[in-house]
């Protein structure tokens, strides 16, 4: 049998961010779960990681609270997308089993110093992440790749140019992005394409699991916050697209390029500046075999950014996920 | 018979904007060509303008040389794409007529003044056009619409985020999409459809005019030197695509879209950021039924984004207009 | 008898203009003056240059109105110091006679081309200059000086970091100072010495003419405004440096540095950066004896920075000057 | 008896850091010393810490090593004033007393929440500082002052607008300016009054005690390199004037203002952009007298800034500290 590989999920659970919890902890090896405020307070984020643990039954995986706020910037929430406790919609007692005492950032650290081939799955913005390559700077080279939820290829969500995540704390993509990790963007312009419809709800609340009812819930009122928020008629599972992208390969295509984060922009910040230049991707069918004989004009590339879906691939995993689990 | 749009043409002749003349000769009633240093010197994109009017035999209309360099920034040009002279690859004697002695700002300032539902088509830096609004604010009432070549709805080409014309005057650019006038962009999103191949080329050749053998001689040229710089098999005609929507907005797919000028980026500086969420377009085709439900979330539009070029039915128009020149 | 030094006046004035005009034109020979809105809108600074002309009995002079707003910014003016009319306090009639149809721009650069060693005399945003370098840039070379009121060595005036007639057109002062005229620069940290208080008033009051009447009248209002918008107790003529400074370079002490202009900054845009590190000018004596001995750690000096005023000096040029008026 | 004032000593000795700790460790109560990459790196910049509290026999401090390098940008040091070492000159053996394994950040929370009344007197980038307010916000309530050596009312040092702690690393600085905690800066314009001449050295030279032998090497060394690097004939204990400001607040003339750090600028990143137009501090002589009835005109001051020291009084109470050390 083939091991398991070795993450750590990075989040603020978040709808979407419990249906990555989903997936990783029922494919991959999940040495532990650490918080971040973001969509919504620390606390809340922490309690919600808490509650899907409870749900689907895994205590033994621990939940490592982190900071609170970005690096430089004010914190900025969504409620409008994700409720007041953060991931509204099924209805949950306080859950029994605690937060661990060590903070996100040590646990970070630490794991990656006493374990090889660890790669971390970001779904929120990356202040933990920085804190943690500031705090012990040695730790890049030992981490085996980040795939991260934010950013786009092409055009955000939160501004214009800007994805929530990466907006939320600028200084700390930056530094992410800048730091040597072999880097995976699952960014909006192709998480946008994992977009739940009424019919695959519907389908999922015919697997007979309590996991399936708490997903379909959550799906329930995501999709009603996207259609009052942002005039979309689906729920798109923007996190779970990064773990799928670990647990199969297969299911992303994706091109090299060099991703840069702007600071300064009036307009940009925030923004993950994608060099594709040697793509043209702007076609209705983006040609990839043409792409390795253009050479890259810019700066080598730093980053995998994600391009196309396989989303029929993605529900029949995530079908098969709510039906093994309680 | 209907009376010809009048327009002025702005532009750096330029081996595409080259096209963009004898599309726009032909076709409209052409009160005027300024130019404007950018491809190349101001010296030269004169003459290159006097000697395009020699080759079609129309030395009746008037060109007005404009500004040297841009508002702010240093000048940039691109030899690599357009040889020495602007224009490299047809050989062609000094022009014999002249260039008027009427500096450009002050044609477009009388000309817009004295003149009803006049469009700017410019195809080149925006510094003329933004002199000439600073130099008499009032005009920008008068103009009935400005269709430029520049700047892009997703990437750059000078840039990853920057397209030339934008980058090379990001002040100017910021000033023109801020004016009110309204904008139609014809970006290098769209442009880049406008690819000739070597067999348009040789489709070209067979029309027996000379007007056709300096087109030809222009796209080996481009062709040749877009190899070279840019790993592109194809000669891209950038500018002729804005001349070709005033003349047939049939050719065009376009959206309202609030477009900014990013001035103040590190990696963005001189990108015109585009609002267009409402819009799906990274999907393989962009639906564009579903969009006028869906609100703008951000300012107003101040733009039309090219999105789509029907590319047969330029060629074409481009055939027929080679035909019918000397 | 020594020949006068042949001057352009570009102003917007203004309170302190006035004070600048007048003794500008009967020092120095005044080609012509240049407006541009600023203080206040086109309009009202080009009918107050004409009052003044009318006030003082010199019809001859032209009066040129130029861009009625900044390259890229909106208009900003100051009403709370100059009042609506832009220099408010002294009642005159509509002036007489009338300004040229010249454009401000076309004056400027036909003088430069046909006259040598010009000073030109900015005492407004450099709006007026940089369109004229920017439409004839040959002309920068035969620009004697440009001795400009605005900026600062330290801090500024209409935010902590910037002077007014900068921060109005930061991008026309980028250009001005990236132009390689040599520059003089009057800023805030130096003209704030020209504090005229109620006893210099009052002395004024006594000189018979109806010009000290006309400037008694000015420091009037000026006075009262600057005690309610800004609490100083003082009339500060910071224009009228600018003109002494030509008059007589003795009434001021300035050093070579480097300046650049912040076009950037959150908290520093218009901010004129100046690179005075080898001098030790917070000491309570500027100790200008060891300054040659240090070199500069930057780049080239583009400008003069004026640091101290001979305010008694100055006060005996003002009176003369208004006592050999009408 | 008066109880000592509790205070974390947060530094990268560094020469002028070095008489900060000797002036802190004797007269306020250090409860630990932590370092931080600046000057020179943090494996050096800590056994520099170990090496001074062997020379003044203290080696129950404890000495934490905190971030190596900035939280964005990279690490600058300044080998040109502080030598390879970043402490040479004095020739030392390599210290017996060993640094604590706790890391900086981890001290600085942990004794804040369990102490109260302490003040940090940061010497060094705000690196360690920011990421203990990241790490736990709630921290910020409980610091009774942060007293740094850092940032210029005026002009910088390492660039024409910033001073090198703030320029190395301006985004932890902006966190630290916005954290609420009372601020009070010592920034370049104040402690450049701090200049140690020869005479100075002579006199410490003849105080008989090891320390005070280990500090005229100091300066020996440092006054050279700042000869060689920067044309100054002088020895500027910068970092001490910031130890010496909790000692003895009457060392010090200060004015609150508003103090922000311009991230973004060109030319003007990591400049603390200082709000002092109610002073009028380029005058001869502050007249503080009037400045309580200035009214600021923008948002709330949120820093002291210091402006004058008592260089003799600061000389005095460096003679008597290195006369009381062994």
């Amino acid at each position: 049998m083939v091991e398991k590989q070795k993450v750590i999920m990075d989040c603020d659970p978040g709808h979407d961010d419990a249906f990555a919890l989903m997936l990783a902890i029922q494919h991959l090896d999940v040495l532990g779960i650490t918080t971040i405020g973001g969509n919504c307070s620390l606390e809340n984020v922490t309690a919600n990681a808490l509650k899907i643990l409870e749900v689907i039954e895994r205590p033994d995986i621990g939940v490592y609270p982190g900071h609170s706020r970005p690096l430089s910037s004010e914190l900025v929430t969504a409620p409008q997308f994700h409720g007041e406790s953060g991931m509204d919609g099924p209805v949950l007692p306080e859950p029994k089993i605690k937060a661990q005492n060590t903070h996100a950032v040590d646990f970070i650290v630490e794991t990656l110093k006493s374990t090889d081939d660890v790669i971390i799955i970001p779904t929120a913005p990356l202040t933990n992440i920085a804190a943690a390559l500031n705090r012990a700077p040695e730790i890049a080279s030992r981490i085996k790749e980040i795939c991260l939820m934010g950013g786009s290829v092409t055009f955000g969500n939160w501004t214009p140019a800007a994805e929530f995540n990466i907006f939320v704390d600028p200084e700390a993509a930056y530094r992410v992005f800048n730091s040597g990790v072999p880097i995976k963007m699952a960014g909006v312009n192709f998480t946008r394409q994992c977009a739940i419809t009424e019919t695959h709800r519907d389908r999922i609340m015919m697997i007979p699991t309590k996991t399936a009812k708490f997903a379909a819930e959550l799906i329930d009122f995501f999709m009603n916050a996207s259609k009052e928020a942002a005039y979309l008629s689906v729920a798109t599972l923007h996190d779970a697209c990064a773990a799928a992208w670990v647990i199969n390969s297969e299911l992303v295509t994706s091109v090299p390029m060099r991703i840069d984060i702007e600071l300064k922009g009036e307009y940009t910040r925030g923004m993950t500046v994608c060099d594709y230049r040697h793509l043209r991707c702007e076609d209705p069918e983006i040609d990839l075999s043409n792409h390795p004989t253009m050479k890259f004009r810019g700066r080598n590339p730093n980053a995998e950014g994600a391009l196309r879906l396989d989303f029929t691939g993605f529900m029949g995993l995530l079908y098969e996920t709510l039906r093994n689990y309680p």
